[in-house]
């Protein structure tokens, strides 16, 4: 009967006008697909009812043909239960409503005649995005020589233009000497481009006074977050009181706690010290790890050094205190230092793990596991977008160490434009060279308004009356402490929003300025924070602040 | 005591040092520093060291201080058990070996002195590697309108110089707009850029004969793989014989089984037909899927198309019979589109699931879930070391959706140069701009170049006894079944090796030619192949077809 079915005509017509038009093997293709499924279905399709009756799934009418008004296959409740518990704020709700209100912006000043009206309507004219570390998108200037070298290696016909610089020229012959067929379009080694890892490997050993960095060791990444979950994916395993347990500090940033849930591990939170400006106490760590020894197996201790939300600088003492206990914990020691070079506050300064774990001695450069990660993404060139960065890996086992080169090959390379960039970084202009002084210059320039940035945000936060910053010593966030009357915080639950949350949405309504609530970073009970980058230019960011601190006394004014 | 061992006074007078040199509150962190470890390292230690024995971890000798010959914390024993099920032939032990000889030939070679030498030592002079789809590795030449642009977004002064073309520019100021600060440095918005994924919907409805695409159910990706990885991720669930399990072809491209490896599910093989030019037979779909029903819950079936590793472009009649199985099994499709421009055998179409699933009306279109995913790195451009790539995703449940959405957000956003070239791949010069003749000859070119090399591929490997290969009707390789004799068959297993493996070592170590075993992506049991990519430039690929017909024969009758 189907098989005269308008439908098993009109299939049997397609196939001969293909067999016709002389189809690749159309002929049997067609026969061989037109007869199975009638053999086969009705037996296939009692299975699988069986199956989904089985399982409690939705039942279905079936309508001659065996097709139905079908319930979805995935749903919400169907789906993978360890994605719904990721969360990530820095591009939670609160961002998604500042692109909502920019779109509602551009699209009313597209109008000359609603331009009034707009003003009427929001009390702001702009949105300022104060959320991520987005320099670029903040203004930032890129450093000219690393995008001429890009230019060069993407159009190889500019290496005849005179207009370029020689040292630019040479950095992109050598980049594109070491790519397949002289191509950035070519796949690299999985590792990453050998000339590059070599270049990174220099790089450590000189950041370091001369300990030795061997390329070997060295794995290119799809910026910093990638090589991170690879490594957290290495280290999970065992179920329930054996299950992983992963130390991340609290506040942390973000990807971690996403990237422990995706995988399934246990997050271990160890509190800094907001006291101390944000520093990392021993005897907190010794805490959360005896606690965590009741109910999970921890491996890992990561840091995030210079911090990210929180802005400290570890001192080196504290650095080789953290690598002591480690090492008597039996700890895989994993080392966040995307913002080494984003050091601002009188007398501080960026140690590496690697450089102080080689300083105490064999007994610990022999035997701590240490991984350590870098990126394009922060320091002075902020190149988020080409996601460049590299991980260096010290005292892995041989045999994870070939795991996790089988495992990054499945992924086949990261970006090699990002990975011509980090050599970039890596390897910059040097004395002597044409572009030498420029990039100094750049960077220089650069890193001094950030510097300066750091302080004014502290500075102005600080008058505000309940609002209490830490010095931002490093990286490129405040993370200040806020007093939420109690009206407000009553408001909120009742909203069944989050107090900081509630703060930050309305301070986003009220001025255009887009904070991250600190919930999404984790703070102690009862304490409420935000995160605020220093990326804006100087004067935005002084509007910002400005605006910040009157939202700040209304918004107290009106719950108390 | 230990307060007055060497180490602790060193501390001290390390912690004084900083302290003078007016460190960052490094007063109040020198002292809380060194106190907590003798507080609280004994208590820690023996927790430690109960719940280390308590979880059977290797004992430690603890010396005074704490630390001791420890054991590593990451061994192949102790990480993650589904990354060591992870298997990645591509670039398996075969090509590691193939970079090893091209490392000892460019050595050798590098000393002229030694040049006699490494021919008498190697029957060969360079290692010819058909093991990946690296299309400008092997020379292909890039489109040089998307490298001007690119050039022009890397570098935007040149949007000053008279060299560049007109469209070019245009188009390199149109995606500088749709970033943040007008920088490729800039990061995007997760699911990538705006006007990205509005030029794509419009590639899509071009390709598709206007069948309507939301660019809000486009996901730009990290090439195709991170889009293919993160739709399996959001299916797999549940456990046991509720396990989720995803149907893929055999052959397969790995990256399916080292996805499903790692993330715990049932991979279901399903047979394509090589006698029937690797077709896919509906009934072999409902034999694999009604044997799977009774282990696990198979939600999804992948469908590579044109065909990796065999080559074959599906009927448009095969297409409409697979989306009506799914339907009546209710299976998630995904759709590896990447190939979508390499057909080459006559009466050969290529034909997008997203089209047929419409053309079969609302009963499918509204109902069946589908992705489709294209990529940078195949077609014409051959661009893969910018790991662009786009997902259209079709009938997801909206939750399910915004789920998505925030699970790419994790990772912030594809890289933005990838991003860029994806635009231009969708959006190509058009009739009238000064770049328009040139595009389509550079792509006419290589295009008729791979149809010509697809034909030259199965007509030499034919003409081998012993060897049997199905036209190249699509994608970039041939997939051809060789016969391995008996005693080479004994040979390789005594050693542990795979036959198919076994003879492609020999074939590189013999020739330099490197190839993958079909045992990297499954075939039927008692038959062996190999995958052989058709971009080597042609001169090369006659070299290599002859040294591949003159190696078996020899083979054969050495193991006759």
């Amino acid at each position: 009967m189907q098989l005269l079915s308008p439908r098993n005509v009109r299939l049997l017509s397609r196939g001969r006008s293909e067999l016709f038009a002389g189809g690749s093997g159309g002929g049997p293709r067609v026969r061989s697909l037109i007869s199975p499924p009638l053999s086969s279905s009705s037996p296939g399709r009692a299975l699988s009812s069986v199956s989904a009756t089985r399982r409690g799934l939705p039942k279905e009418k079936m309508t001659e043909n065996g097709v139905s008004s079908r319930a979805k296959v995935l749903t919400i409740d169907t789906m993978n239960p360890t994605v719904k518990k990721v969360e990530y704020a820095v591009r939670g709700p609160i961002v998604q409503r500042a692109m909502e209100l920019e779109k509602e912006l551009s699209e009313v000043l597209n109008e000359r005649s609603l331009c009034l009206h707009i003003f009427i309507s929001k009390p702001f004219a702009e949105v300022i995005k104060a959320n991520i570390g987005d320099a670029h998108a903040m203004g930032q200037q890129p450093i000219t020589f690393f995008r001429q070298v890009l230019a060069l290696c993407s159009y190889p016909e500019l290496l005849n233009d005179s207009t370029f610089p020689e040292d630019a020229k040479s950095r992109a012959r050598r980049i594109l000497q070491s790519c397949g067929g002289n191509s950035m379009g070519s796949y690299s080694a999985s590792q990453g481009i050998d000339s590059v890892r070599h270049d990174v490997a220099r790089y450590i050993k000189r950041r370091d006074d001369g300990v030795p960095c061997d390329p070997d060791n060295i794995y290119l990444t799809t910026g910093a977050s990638d090589g991170i979950v690879t490594m957290l994916k290495l280290l999970v395993c065992g179920e329930g009181a054996t299950r992983t347990g992963i130390m991340i500090s609290i506040p942390q940033y973000p990807l971690y706690s996403a990237a422990l849930a995706e995988l399934g591990a246990v997050q271990i939170n160890y509190y800094l010290n907001e006291q101390k400006c944000w520093s990392l106490d021993i005897s907190e760590l010794q805490r959360s790890l005896d606690e965590a020894r009741q109910h999970c197996n921890p491996r890992a201790l990561c840091i995030i050094n210079p911090g990210n939300p929180t802005g400290q600088v570890q001192s080196r003492q504290c650095i080789e205190d953290v690598i002591r206990f480690a090492a008597k914990e039996r700890l895989f020691l994993m080392a966040d230092e995307v913002y080494q070079d984003n050091v601002y506050a009188e007398g501080c300064q960026f140690h590496s793990f690697k450089k102080v774990l080689f300083e105490m001695g064999p007994e610990y450069s022999n035997t701590v596991e240490l991984v350590s990660f870098h990126s394009t993404s922060k320091c002075y060139m902020g190149e988020c977008g080409f996601r460049g960065g590299y991980m260096e890996i010290i005292n892995l086992d041989s045999e994870v160490k070939a795991q996790l080169t089988k495992l990054v090959s499945v992924r086949l390379c990261p970006p090699v434009p990002g990975q011509a960039l980090m050599d970039l970084v890596v390897n910059p202009p040097q004395p002597g060279e044409p572009s030498h002084e420029k990039f100094i210059k750049e960077r220089t320039t650069t890193l001094c308004a950030l510097a300066e940035k750091a302080k004014l945000t502290e500075q102005v936060l600080n008058t505000v009356q309940g609002i209490s910053c830490n010095p931002v010593q490093g990286a490129m966030y405040s993370f200040p402490c806020i007093t939420i009357p109690e009206k407000a915080i009553k408001e909120a639950t009742d909203n069944g929003q989050k107090p900081d949350m509630f703060y930050c949405m309305k301070l986003l309504e009220e001025t255009g300025i887009c904070l991250v609530p600190g919930s999404g970073f984790g703070q102690r009970d009862g304490t409420y924070h935000f995160r605020m980058t220093i990326l804006p230019p100087k004067d935005k960011l002084k509007i910002l602040l400005t605006k910040v601190k009157e939202f700040h006394q209304k918004f107290t004014q009106q719950y108390s």
